[in-house]
């Protein structure tokens, strides 16, 4: 599978892998809200992986932090560091939860999507339409989050999924953009999409 | 305390208590990771008040949800929203546990500090020049989120902090600002609360 290739562990010091644990969290809450409102098993299956891809971050980070302890003060310290990979490990643990209840076709309330579309951060879905000012644009040209306030979690590709696309990821017309955001800024980014909207923020 | 009466129980549907329980998890989490970040004990202590309110809240759907079941159909459902709600509070519960450690004083690891500062979404601070665009603006009028892409967390104004301020809050020279966004939108909101940038969005 790509995506597994795509998640082999690289060797790392520990600010790295305690970085990339806290954005893989956080992508996982995201992707667990978004598997939810849209009861889509593929984003499901993906927040699952990365919860493993999670555990062996920890593991490494925790062969790392004991070697590194040298005193009784260093310990202290780099408890300090497993302390906070333990709370973001709990955070990912529960966004698994969440997409576990997607995986094992739980049937919801319908209350739960309303409130994940009504919430303070809405997540939304924006079809790029042929014509949109989206298209050919890779995402670090764009800066949506920025410029238009939308944290891209997602793309869907055909029947391909992209998670955390990169800054390189050039949008194509009829890609599945899935994105974190206020209201006002998901209507802006929708408007974008569909071709209706022309100027990308301060451009 | 101010702060208790603010987050005083009122009556509420399922769905908004949902929705609450939601918003109240998320903001414990920027809050946590800011208390950390600049060793704050007054934002740490605001996350465990937010961990109380968010158990109360976590009650009342329980007592709402259990009333609310006429057979068994109605039954999967509604535990549907209960185990939601159980995830909802295990980050709820992680974010706690970061927001103890800056109350207990645990020594943290320079790593932490770094870590939080370069992860994909950074948190700022931002000093609100007597001379900034922003002075005298309400957060409706500004709508940081859409036009900067920072989402502000909490300002202090003085001694006071105010938590998740709303639409109607309106920011005076001198404030204190916390948010969190993008590196690019943090720099953005850095220039315009110092005064050298005059323009937000897409005045």
């Amino acid at each position: 599978m790509e995506e597994l290739e795509e998640y082999e562990y690289r060797p790392k010091n520990v600010k790295e892998i305690f970085i990339e644990m806290k954005n893989t969290a956080e992508l996982m809450v995201d992707l667990a809200y978004s598997s939810v409102l849209f009861n889509e098993e593929d984003i499901a299956e993906e927040v699952l992986e990365l919860e493993e891809y999670l555990d062996l971050l920890n593991y490494h980070l925790t062969v790392h932090a004991v070697l590194a302890a040298r005193n009784p003060r260093d310990a202290e310290k780099i408890t300090s560091i497993l302390q906070m990979a333990h709370a973001i490990d709990d955070v990912s643990n529960a966004a698994a939860d969440l997409a576990k209840m997607v995986l094992e076709g739980v049937e919801l309330h319908p209350v739960i999507r309303e409130a994940i579309m009504e919430s303070e951060e809405v997540i939304g879905r924006f079809i790029v339409a042929p014509h949109s000012v989206l298209v050919g644009k890779t995402l670090e040209e764009l800066d949506l989050a920025s410029n238009t306030g939308v944290w891209l979690i997602a793309v869907r590709r055909g029947k391909r999924w992209i998670f955390a696309p990169d800054g390189d990821f050039k949008i194509l017309a009829n890609d599945v953009l899935i994105g974190r955001g206020t209201q006002t800024s998901i209507d802006y980014l929708k408007e974008l999409a569909r071709g209706i909207m022309k100027v990308v923020g301060n451009e």
